[in-house]
């Protein structure tokens, strides 16, 4: 995510100086090495954070959720007074009331839906975010020249914005992606404890519907964690949702599963016209 | 699916004498005008039944299966005593056993696993059954001669061929195709119900495991109810592998999801390298 933010910006700004942090000393050296290589100017890689963050205008966070409130507090004495920071975590309710307590009004919670089934520096690409849709966080208590550098930045990137509560962030992507995440890899291990050699009869439609099981599962598993609870509620309202469908295909007349497949039909025909 | 067949065939065969039957005059003249236009050189549109097997060597069912038996009946006092007949059916158990009565062992059961949201004739596409999987079901009693000119049938059309019992067929399908469509449109629908805006976040996951759901769903009702048995026992392996995810996500240590999600994608990447 990182590298491929900092890609999508240099298309905009060939200029910008750019510094990436690391923990590890070879990551930072070949994620500045990547990016000097696609033209970047002033680009820095280092395991300093004093180095990273001092006098920058903006601060990203693109690490896993449970590294951010350590890392947080880690920069804040390097910090300039005006820096705006902002995240790419997926779960933002818990994060951004950590962050606010630890960093102030100048962070603005950010989840940019962009990504695919590889992860790592040599994921890395300009286009990542263009066309994404990124999902910023202010509360009450943003700052208004923050949030309005850190929305300039992800305009920059290529997203498109919507601005929602933390709370209603969780809710939704509990239901838009953390739940199809986990169907998608029980799909796969359904297939994988069956008996005969069903996997030779997918077709193009099970190759989608698997295709977000081949996510990092290690991320995943964070991600799912850190919002439990709506993701608990989102599986509870699916489980209700195949008892409908059972009872449904169990029905002498095909109107109820007529029903039901032609509503969802018309409305995702209405997503995605 | 049959005006796509015969673009796919006409490639291959340009002197292919081609008859297309449908029920309403129009739908059999506009088939018959898109083929002609595409190429075919000899092509004839008919609502007579007698005009369009007579003297065939391969007859292809490309009716919703409910439909074939009382077609079958009706065709085939006209058929040739070598013609081949196959179809293009997605559930294959029930719809073998009743065409073999009927037309004896020149039918070769088929189900070619291609398609897409779009279905009817401006759908037809050269190219639908290029790299398609298409499953034949043989039994016991099928012809030798008639399996060669099917299985050849399909190869023409640029299919890879997997041979299955009807039964296995069925069980398979309901898991990795009829399984998956219900899991798409049951998650549209879970959206269609939520009360926030919760489609503004949706990503590219999403867009992908609903895509099944923009399916027609008159077919797909029928589809899944002539696989009905099967796609029962699907839903409840499912919920079962629910309730384990949901047993994993509560629990207090991460291990056993990060298990769950990891050999899943370990499968995945088996099955899609």
């Amino acid at each position: 995510m990182g590298s491929s933010l900092g890609l999508a910006l240099l298309e905009e700004l060939p200029d910008l100086d750019l510094r990436i942090w690391a923990r590890r000393p070879g990551a930072a050296r070949q994620a500045a090495h990547l990016l000097r290589s696609q033209g970047a100017r002033h680009c820095l890689g280092t395991t300093s954070l004093e180095r990273a963050v001092r006098q920058a205008e903006v601060v990203v966070f693109c690490t896993p959720v449970s590294a951010m409130p350590a890392l947080a507090r880690s920069l804040r004495p390097f910090l300039s007074p005006t820096a705006a920071i902002t995240d790419v975590g997926s779960v933002k309710a818990a994060i951004v009331s950590q962050m606010e307590k630890i960093l102030g009004s100048h962070f603005v919670g950010a989840h940019p839906m962009a990504g695919s089934e590889r992860s790592g520096l040599e994921a890395g690409c300009a286009t990542l975010y263009r066309n994404a849709t990124c999902i910023l966080t202010p509360t009450e208590t943003t700052d208004p020249a923050a949030l309005r550098a850190i929305t300039t930045l992800w305009l920059r990137a290529g997203c498109s914005l919507i601005f929602s509560t933390p709370e209603d962030h969780d809710a939704a992507v509990a239901r838009v992606s953390h739940l199809p995440h986990l169907l998608s890899s029980l799909l796969v291990a359904q297939l994988r404890q069956a008996t005969g050699e069903h996997e030779l009869f997918a077709g193009p439609g099970f190759r989608d519907m698997t295709r977000l099981a081949a996510g990092p599962s290690s991320m995943w598993t964070e991600i799912l964690r850190d919002n439990r609870t709506e993701v608990l509620a989102a599986l509870d309202e699916f489980s209700r949702q195949i008892n409908e469908a059972r009872t449904a295909l169990a029905a002498p007349r095909p109107t109820a599963l007529l029903n039901l497949l032609e509503k969802a039909r018309q409305h995702r025909h209405s997503l995605y016209p």
